[in-house]
């Protein structure tokens, strides 16, 4: 292939054996097209029940698409028949007490078997949605990371994990907007509809050109910030936490599964 | 019965008898609630084809749910086996040559074997979602009617047929906009979702307090305006036409038909 990137055309399955051998290790975006990409978040089974609840309770922010079946099993059979949770991914984090203190390259060293893998549907499924249906996104168009804020909207909390809702954003001209929230209401499985647009001050935040992750994106005149509901919350759930233990993927290094993204649409 | 009015309880069916028997002469806003209320148009056969073709080519503002059968055919079985289309409405208009020249309370005396009727789509079927979903509409809540704005936003001409769209305007918190979009998408045959919010410049809107038809209402600072397709954009159509002779329901005043409201959602 002279065309782009050869490993953009590798199949999910080529691609997590290319991770577990260590030959892949690049953010995972745009590989893989079509196929659910997930954030990943391990936890020790002692704060498994609470981590599904604040799930349960925040399906905008934390969409529950897989857990492992059983402690302990680093297999996740509902998102692809090899899945090895402790190394698809090409970087993990590693959280202590709430604090990030490593990113391996994989968890051969650390995984035990009283862990549980939750892997939540992530915004490149419906990026992909929006992209198909004409519409821009900032954030690929100017090829940085999306734009995140920390917003004063409290999640529902459950056991110690708490936090405020984190979302992100892009900005649309208000016709593309009520294109966009038509297109991801299909996919409440990966965030669904926004969850705010225009003045950010309403949900907390100060300055859109200064995100709390993430890289800021331009806004035109005729445009409108729309907002997301977005998978960092359960990272930042988990830092409140402080829980002794657990792991993450690191950001935009998710796990790629074998679902087609088209399957997530509920119509 | 003690509570209401005792007509709103009335059969779509028992309503337009009262309306042909002259005994109903008000607007219709509120009445048979549940069954999907029209606007009406009247145009003589030879601009029929124009007519059905603006229509079709505006789907937004223009939403077709009946044509008379034939010329001269005063019902219009597709919409209640009984409907008489020159005496079911309580108040219509009379146009010559695009201007508004009188409101007779029947056609009786007007209608030929040469009359085309058209039944459009109106907002009263969505405002009916809107509020079972929860949802505040301001102009209900103020009890005036809606306010309408022309737009600098040009429909596609068909023969005579041309004008820029109409829009009517309902203020909304973000969180309250985005779940009307999610409603309103529902029904495409009553106008769908709407085709703007925000800055009302953008689509040629001077001031919001100024409508062009219909009342002002209050607009609260954590609100944004957002904007539908009208069903007042055929009649400004028809005035730009300026042909000969041409009949429509006076504005509140609708066709009140069998349908149910429930059944125009597509899902």
């Amino acid at each position: 292939m002279s065309i782009g990137d050869p490993l953009k055309l590798m199949a999910p399955e080529q691609l997590r054996l290319a991770a577990r051998q260590g030959k892949f290790n690049k953010p995972t975006s745009g590989m893989a097209p079509g196929f659910v990409q997930c954030n990943l978040v391990i936890v020790p089974q002692h704060y498994a029940g609470d981590f599904a609840d604040f799930c349960r309770r925040n399906p905008k922010p934390c969409p529950l698409l897989a857990v492992s079946p059983r402690p302990g099993d680093f297999s996740l059979p509902e998102l692809g028949l090899d899945i090895d949770v402790r190394t698809d991914i090409p970087r993990y984090r590693r959280w202590e007490d709430g604090v990030l203190v490593d990113e391996p390259s994989h968890l051969l060293d650390h995984w035990t078997d009283d862990h549980v893998a939750f892997a939540l549907g992530c915004s490149f499924s419906f990026e992909e949605a929006l992209l198909a249906g004409g519409l821009e996104i900032r954030n690929i168009s100017e090829g940085v990371n999306v734009p995140m804020f920390r917003t004063n909207q409290p999640c529902a909390s459950a056991g110690p994990f708490a936090g405020n809702l984190v979302v992100s954003m892009r900005p649309m001209k208000p016709k593309d907007a009520i294109r966009a929230i038509q297109i991801c209401t299909r996919f409440p499985a990966v965030h669904g509809a926004p969850v705010h647009f225009g003045d950010p001050t309403q949900i907390g935040i100060g300055d859109l050109q200064q995100p709390d992750f993430g890289d800021a994106v331009s806004i035109r005149n005729n445009e409108v910030p729309l907002f997301w509901a977005c998978g960092v919350t359960p990272q930042v759930a988990l830092e409140n936490a402080k829980i002794p233990l657990a792991f993450t993927h690191a950001p935009g290094y998710m796990l790629v599964s074998d679902k087609l993204n088209t399957g997530l649409a509920v119509l």
